[in-house]
């Protein structure tokens, strides 16, 4: 550990600049430090309310502290740092992300969001500066919902939204979520005195990789988040009419894999045409099919992003159009079947500005992208206006895996922007 | 069971016409009939050497020896009637089909083959008349390779083309071949014994169901067969990049599943442009596909016949290439593998002229088309010329399937048709 992150107390008169380069080097660091903490010795799993998930959030509270904040827990786990203003009654700016993981994922996913505005704080500590208003850094205890198949469950309790059903959600060893709360000393029945209240937080900024390859391909280091896009998915189930693969010649077939297949393309053609429109068939499958039988059944699943709603709806429209189109062609039964929707969540334009300004001071280029993942800024909108910075990610952008990869240089840039964009926010008058 | 099939003998001297009304309608019974030698009851399913199969084997000689035939069991289990002619030294017509069936099927697909013959040579019986070649009627034993895993055993044995390694193969309980055949009084060391040779046959001639929609759709109760359809299937594994869903951009997907989609309609194109030409892709899937994962990998099978080999292999030729073409634009890597390649068996012309002109002369209108499926007939093709004749499945075509049917009409106009066939039939001098 470099002297940036120790020491930090009885410095303040010194006023030491920032060194970004020695705070990049330490973010990195400290995402290997904190991926210690994991279910499985070589491979990054930390989920909620294990062993793994205490010993990080016990990590992260020391690193707050150091850093010149104090530290307080929640009822669902989450650990905030505050580093006071020179008016506690203000509202805060709020930071933050996620420091549970998914299965044998990737190390910087979440973390990052954390240990960045500690890091930043440190220095400002270092300084002795104080803000007009105070800033707290959430680490927030779950946003993956791999363990009890419920997602957001950190930044839902701070919006007030948190569903009590889900305390009954078992995981894989049949274990409450409600168990495993009192297990670790976490009492469900103050997780309504976890919810903060809107007007209390000024703005929420979220750090984050970009978890895809955008950036990487432009070459850029950092992009600010235009919106969390919707989603809508469905599961189709197409019906034709199994045959000989010998005997039943093209003309009279009904078959139900071709209609997938060209469901699919018309899909992929439809959604290449809108710059933001992503849509996915990640299942595709014949049941029981064989090489010499002419597919009566077919599934695929059908998942469409947008960060605008009305981009992701006309999609959707014209996709279920052309699956009625090519069935009735065909011959074939469609089913459809929504499992999933969810509209688009959209970053505040002025704190966009913002981070862009922050940026452009920085010699970076401006560039806006939306984020096809979701991310606790999704549910701490509802309670404050959003923003997110987006980071480079490295190895094609890839996520959610181990090859999962970041730059020092990236996250010592990231820190400069973070940096700016705090020294010139002002908490607004009107919101 | 009407008078057709019974008292034959002694009426000869007065000569009645084959009553064909009648004959369809008691070749449906005897399918009926032979249908109860089934494994499970229900359910028609007669694999190899089992009890079912005995059973089956001992009525149909029963009905050869009722219809005027000697009946001989060669050591595969065929069950051979010979309907003598008036020079016993001249090569036989052969007719037949097999008497095994798929798990599960339909009671046409074989029988048709060979109880229609025998109510012919019944007919012919009571008028006393023989013609100048023999006549023998093949109930071959196996066909479908359900229970050994090997097709054809019957037809092979009498090609002098059984191999004998396939004696070691085992079913479903472990219990080998040559177990099965010597539980059932068969001795595999006769089975050379069984082999007929080039010559001795002067022609084959097998009626069996379309097992497809083609005469169906057309309005057709017959079509003479061109050739059985050589085949070239392979599996496809595709290799892309897998991603998340919502963050990768269409422009920078290498998607598996979207490449195997493309190659999928490009099949069913370039197949759809040649009448006789046919492609399958019967199974596709993505493994461990989830709904928001980009797929990496899919795996895709591919089945492609045509009565023409050049038809068949011009259009595997633009397959594989289509498949590089795509690959390539892609990003995806592509694995090919043959797994079987079979050429075209044709029927032979002078045969398929002679089944043409039968037909004419009973009212149907010629209608010539391949076989997808496979036959007795490849096999008996390398010591005789061969011809088949189809007859219309009801039910879209289905077969192999319990919902596989004819019609009793079509029975008694395949029966014209045969019967003016083998009247009209001499021995070619020269072949």
């Amino acid at each position: 550990m470099t002297t940036i992150f120790s020491d930090i107390e009885g410095n303040s008169s010194s006023a030491p600049a920032i060194d970004y380069t020695a705070l990049g080097s330490d973010i990195m660091e400290r995402v290997e430090t904190l991926a210690l903490h994991t279910e499985q010795t070589g491979i990054m799993t930390r989920t909620y309310l294990t062993a793994a998930h205490r010993g990080a959030a016990s990590q992260i509270a020391v690193w707050m502290r150091e850093a010149g904040m104090t530290v307080r827990c929640d009822a669902s786990g989450n650990v905030i740092g505050r580093y006071e203003g020179t008016d506690p009654s203000s509202a805060i700016l709020m930071t933050g992300s996620h420091f549970d993981t998914v299965r044998n994922g990737g190390k910087y996913d979440g973390p990052l969001g954390i240990l960045l505005p500690i890091g930043c704080i440190a220095g400002w500590s270092r300084q002795g500066r104080r803000f007009p208003f105070p800033i707290e850094v959430v680490a927030f205890c779950e946003e993956e919902g791999v363990r009890f198949k419920a997602p957001l469950l950190g930044s839902r309790a701070i919006a007030g939204t948190f569903d009590n059903r889900v305390l009954d959600n078992v995981d894989e060893d049949g274990v409450t979520m409600r168990e495993a709360m009192l297990a670790e000393g976490l009492d469900p029945a103050q997780l309504p005195c976890a919810a903060m209240s809107k007007g209390s937080i000024a703005a929420y900024l979220e750090v984050h990789i970009e978890q895809g390859p955008v950036l990487l391909e432009e070459n850029r280091a950092l992009g600010v988040v235009t919106a969390i896009s919707g989603s809508s998915r469905f599961m189709l189930e197409l019906k034709g009419v199994a045959g000989h693969a010998g005997t039943v010649p093209m003309t009279l077939r009904h078959d139900a894999a071709m209609a997938c297949a060209e469901v699919a393309l018309y899909i992929e053609q439809r959604c290449s045409a809108s710059p933001g429109l992503v849509g996915t068939v990640g299942q595709f499958n014949v049941p029981d099919g064989a090489g010499n039988v002419i597919p009566g059944r077919a599934v695929m699943s059908i998942d469409i992003r947008a960060g605008a709603d009305a981009l992701r709806s006309d999609a959707v429209d014209d996709i279920q159009a052309k699956i009625t189109h090519i069935c009735t062609r065909r011959g074939i039964h469609a089913n459809i079947n929504k499992t999933y929707e969810a509209v688009s969540v959209s970053c505040a334009d002025w704190l966009q500005q913002r981070l862009t300004d922050s940026m452009q001071r920085n010699g970076c280029t401006p560039r806006s992208l939306p984020s096809g993942a979701g991310h606790d800024g999704m549910i701490i909108a509802t309670i404050a206006p959003i923003a997110m910075l987006f980071v480079r990610c490295g190895n094609g952008g890839i996520s959610h895996n181990p090859g999962e990869t970041m730059s020092a240089e990236d996250a010592a840039l990231a820190s400069r922007v973070f940096v700016d964009f705090v020294e010139n926010f002002s908490v607004p008058t009107t919101q």
